[in-house]
């Protein structure tokens, strides 16, 4: 018997697909394409049969199984039209097993895999199911005996049930022709939509013609509100009663689904919205909410870990127990008007107020990347270019055909690129020369405007005031306004004394300062100073993108990066990279990482005009915020190493903020600011800010597994590294504090 | 008219050749290849008449001008009877001029180019010689006239003189058919020189057929002796009353011309040969003498200058006033015997009585690079391989068809490739894996056969104490000898009860011992501790190699990296590196250097456990022997950064030792040494080797061109950055000082 088996997914790195196209056969199969003709479909999870078209090239008479609580009667409406009429046509044999049920009931949790993989043996009809059994308990003996015979008894249970617990499903002849049954997801009548994201989505992007992808390379934002994957089991539920309105719980979000909301004296708002009477003397007369978007929710939990209230104000729930309401209050939320509140955006409690321009990405439930990323684009994000290394942050950030960046309530938001993985500092470098090339070219335009004679006073006050203001940020938005507004009007000849004649042109005049005018509007996107970002992992800026990196940091221009810091290359699986620390185990470490970690921002710091600083938002979020709005001011170059808990660290993800603020404490991860605008004022440009301590490092490591396998497997190594580990943690600490004294 | 010019050169960057290929016409020139049938040939130096065909080509009746100092008589023993026969048989225009007699005349010292080119215009009649002359003279004007009209009467009568001093030969018919004249250059019988170097040597490159090149792409070194080319103008006299031995002048020259040899008690030697006796104890019943190589000498001076005695021991004569002799006497040196003294080979005078394994490069006269390499060569070239970085490093290091590493008297010398800029550390990083795998093989195979019952114990004491010393220097050098030895004595069965058998074999015993004992024989190569390096530029090391550079550090493998810091990308004529400190002008930052000098050391230091050091040979050469000491015997990887004079810094290059010693007084080029060895006792791993400035910083930096142009092209620009320059000068050295003085 020979087997193939092909693999297809998508690009989540929480709930994603994957179809596995299998062939099996007496002889070699070489067959190089996928199964568009299947004796056998199984569907594993029952919220396919709206996304997916899951009966798809199946043969006539074959065999159709699903994965669902559903009865006959429950499938005539939960099932659409489309699946049915395919199953009564093609005569399918269609059966059903809740394998979820089925999994509770023998213990395995939601872990159905053993059930679903013997269902298919018996249906399938590959070996004989005798065969298939005894093979399928044998390697689960010798999987899990380790773990003690409960285990083991527990997944010969699921197997036994994996056969008795399908049932086929007798279905009337009328399913052939039926028009009657779930309507697939449809989220959006956006253009877009409808011709590139869905079809893409549903797994047939392979179908698409060529002309349906514009040539320019140009990709619409703000696409992954429409995904709608609900992929959570529970999800945060808010008790009001217990809030106590810090916006913590919003901060550290990895997918932005949980944010607070301000209701103004004026705005209806149904009874289920409930709310509480905001805080604070800015927010008088608002009334507050915390809301969730259920179905973007992949409920890591990390929000009902975080909240400081004696009484927690999050709990979480089943994501069934609350979808239809919170669906709805979620849409109620959108639809609040836009608060201008005068709270501190650079803190906790004012940046949440501020809509993330990063939502619903498709990375890991908790990743502690992602909450960085959101920060950066609510302070930022309606000025921003963003350069992007390859790796987690360009597959979360913008993998076809959905882009989690988003726009505000005036369509601004950032402009994203992923080039290379090895030249992005570059990249970034570029747009920021090409960037100030374009700016200044269109500062003399400006100049030259109101240099005309005949140009009103008005215009050329606050051409004046832009060129004064166009390197500051709010100052440049200020004056960007009045600008635009001046030369709108100044082509607008209505009622003057050239009305006839320009109604005459069709409207234009080419007068010189016209002209220049309908210049300015042509470039109004340059108007506002940019913020430039550069991001990426540790693989890129320690390793493959350090010499770029290591450049642009040298060439003292105003760009800001900031380096999502997992300690390995995340994305291909938790390689070893420079970032790796001594001890730690991962791919190309296997025995343990023997030299120490790289120590980024010291060379950073080297050349004196770079601002550097090392945050982890889970022990400090003030101090994240405080170098994120340093970095960003700072006229020159910056770089922030952020640390960012990741699944390849082998650690609970549901508490992943608590793990980072373990790191700090632990001694682990230290926290500093370098800010090299101090050193120009005559002080010390390094200031540590974590204290010394104050738990056990060796603790913390071997808390996680990949530290926590070295001792495993190489207990001697594993003592003798780790004592080296806390060793140069502690020598490393003593040298910042050194610095941090130096007068 | 219209004209065309190829320009053919070698890579050598002090007195090379260039052939210059012109056509001119009254239509548009698109010939796109070099002359084969000139009308005019003219060669620029008197030597080339021996070691190129200059005639070659030139047509029937044609024009020959030749710059030399000769009369008719004398040609008839300087030219070759091969250039006299092409002269008279082609009935050749035949014209000399001696330029170099008319520019000392005229004030223009050893500057020919003019002369030569109005003497050019007279003979070529490409235009009409007035206007030639009164175009020349307009360019000489607008050049030079900002310098003082005596420049441009200067050259005015420069190109006067080349129309006035040429004189027609008169040469006799016999010419045709002679076979008397000088001999072509040719040193060596050597058969790969006669099949390859010499072609190549001589333009001819371009006719040897592919077979002449070896497919494995090993080429032979030590080669660069046979070039004899005579191109220093003066060279050295030693005076050795004056002498006090110390052997700088040797140490400090760039092409290892300048040596001291010793003359034992028995050994004969020519009259001419003059010595003192030896001074120390180590070198009782020695004389001495300081011997130069005329002919590979390039009269840069910097022997002459270094030399502390009283009154100086070397004094700068014409080449020609001393060549017959010291070229003897040179000869006479080369056939002493090699001494083994007992003086330590890490101080100046000690290090200088081993031979350079790198010599006659065809580096610029005074590069401030080459003494560093030679110093490298002579502690460790036996046992050295090198991995090199393109730039100037591997143009003198390796340019075809000649090599200037050489072999010691047992025919060991350095092991070197040159791969790409970008790779270096790579490229040696990978050497040294490469090595310390086949070793470890080697080792298994020596533990084998010590391991083999019937092995003779002394095989097995000699085995085991290579064992215990294969990754020490000298250990793994004494031992080796003794193992090789066993090895050969163990496979030579003479007297033995198997000799009978081992005869008939052909001399083969296929026993476990002599099977294994074979092998040991053909890795001979490998018995010893190899010391690797990897050489290169600041533009490698700081920017486009920096990359793999920083990561190769990082692997904590036992490397070596010597940086040749010239603060440009030297080879490609001046470049700005992130090496250009502040205020320096070079390509690409013409206006002055905006940021400073990037601080490599530093930030190879962060690693914690990189040797790192910044010498200066001409400030300290002590110092620069000590750090490369430590570096070489450092088990992890080292860093040596070099300051390195260089034509680009526009500065008297008869002086660049002196220069290098400038920039530490002035505080430009602080002097240290971190090693981590130092760390591990308990010890601060840094110490500073240079004092505070005692000279003024901008002193130092306006007496070289690359800072005083900027003074003259941007006061203003230059004044603030040289004020800058000197500020973060200060910085660094007290940041240094306080590192220094870390508990």
């Amino acid at each position: 018997m020979y087997a193939q088996g092909y693999f297809a997914y998508d690009s989540k790195k929480s709930g994603g697909l994957t179809v596995s196209h299998l062939r099996f056969g007496k002889s070699p199969i070489q067959s190089s394409y996928l199964i568009d003709h299947a004796d056998f479909v199984a569907c594993h999870n029952p919220s396919y049969v709206t996304r997916y078209d899951v009966a798809e090239g199946i043969k006539e008479g074959g065999v159709l199984l699903l994965n669902s609580e559903w009865t006959l009667e429950q499938m005539e409406c939960e099932l659409p039209a489309a699946m049915k009429n395919i199953i009564a046509k093609k005569h399918l044999k269609f059966y059903n097993i809740d394998a979820i049920a089925i999994a509770r009931e023998v213990g395995m949790g939601n872990r159905i895999n053993t059930i679903m993989q013997s269902a298919f043996f018996k249906l399938a009809n590959i070996i004989p199911v005798e065969d298939a059994v005894s093979f399928m308990k044998a390697a689960a003996k010798k999987s899990y005996e380790k773990k003690g015979d409960a285990v083991v008894q527990m997944n010969y249970a699921a197997i036994d049930a994996g056969l008795t617990g399908l049932k086929q499903i007798n279905y009337p002849d009328s399913w052939a022709t039926t028009t009657e049954g779930a309507a697939p997801i449809a989220t959006t009548t956006d253009k877009y939509f409808g011709a590139f994201i869905k079809p893409v989505l549903a797994q047939s992007g392979d179908k698409l013609p060529v002309s349906s992808f514009t040539p320019d390379g140009f990709v619409p934002t703000a696409t992954t509100q429409y995904e709608k994957r609900g992929i959570a089991v529970d999800v945060p539920q808010w008790i009001k009663e217990n809030c106590i309105q810090c916006n913590q719980c919003s901060l550290v979000c990895p997918h932005a689904v949980i944010r607070p909301f301000l209701v103004g004296e004026g705005e209806q708002v149904p009874d289920t919205f409930e709310t509480i009477p905001a805080t604070g003397k800015e927010l008088a007369g608002y009334k507050f909410r915390i809301q969730i978007s259920p179905l973007d929710c992949t409920g890591c939990g990390n929000c009902a870990d975080v909240c400081p209230a004696k009484n927690k104000a999050l709990t979480m729930v089943p994501l069934t127990s609350v979808l239809e309401r919170e669906e709805k209050n979620w849409e109620t939320a959108q639809k609040l008007s836009d608060k201008k509140v005068e709270l501190n955006p650079a803190t906790v409690k004012g940046s949440q107020f501020k809509k993330p321009l990063f939502e619903f990405s498709g990375a890991c439930a908790g990743c502690g990347e992602t909450p960085y990323i959101k920060t950066v684009t609510q302070l930022y994000g309606d000025r921003m270019v963003i350069a992007n290394a390859t790796g987690c942050t360009s597959i979360y950030g913008g993998s076809a055909p959905t882009c989690p960046y988003c726009v505000n309530e005036k369509g601004h938001g950032p402009a994203w690129a992923n080039s290379l993985f090895e030249d992005n500092a570059e990249f970034g470098y570029g747009i920021n020369l090409a960037t100030n090339h374009r700016r200044e070219k269109l500062a003399d335009v400006v100049r030259k405007l109101i240099a005309v004679e005949y140009v009103d006073d008005a215009v050329k006050a606050v051409g004046t005031e832009w060129l004064d203001n166009m390197n500051d940020a709010e100052g440049s938005k200020a004056a960007s306004a009045k600008l635009l507004e001046a030369c709108k009007e100044g082509l607008d000849m209505t009622g003057t004394e050239w009305e006839a004649e320009w109604l005459k042109n069709g409207k234009v005049c080419t007068c010189d300062a016209c002209a220049l005018a309908k210049e300015v509007l042509d470039n109004a996107d340059l108007l506002v100073k940019k913020s430039i970002w550069i991001f990426g992992g540790d693989g890129w800026a320690y390793d493959i993108g350090y010499g770029g990196l290591d450049h642009v940091l040298a060439m003292n221009e105003d760009v800001n990066v900031l380096v999502l810091d997992t300690e390995v290359y995340s994305n291909t699986g938790g390689q070893s990279s420079k970032a790796t620390p001594t001890g730690s185990v991962a791919k190309f470490a296997a025995a343990g990482k023997r030299t120490k970690k790289k120590d980024l921002g010291m060379m950073a710091m080297s050349y004196g005009y770079v601002y550097v600083a090392q945050v982890s938002m889970g022990a400090n979020q003030n101090q994240w915020l405080k170098a994120l709005t340093e970095a960003e001011a700072y006229k020159g170059p910056s770089l922030i190493i952020a640390y960012a808990p990741c699944i390849n660290h082998g650690i609970n993800m549901g508490k992943s903020q608590a793990e980072a603020k373990r790191a700090v404490e632990a001694g682990y991860w230290p926290l500093y600011r370098y800010n090299p605008d101090l050193a120009d004022q005559g002080k010390n440009p390094f200031v540590l800010d974590s204290k010394e301590a104050k738990a056990d490092y060796q603790d913390f490591i071997r808390s996680e597994v990949r530290y926590a396998s070295l001792q495993k497997q190489f207990p001697q190594a594993a003592e003798e590294l780790f004592n080296r580990a806390e060793k140069e943690a502690k020598e490393k600490y003593d040298y910042y504090k050194k610095l941090n004294d130096l007068q």
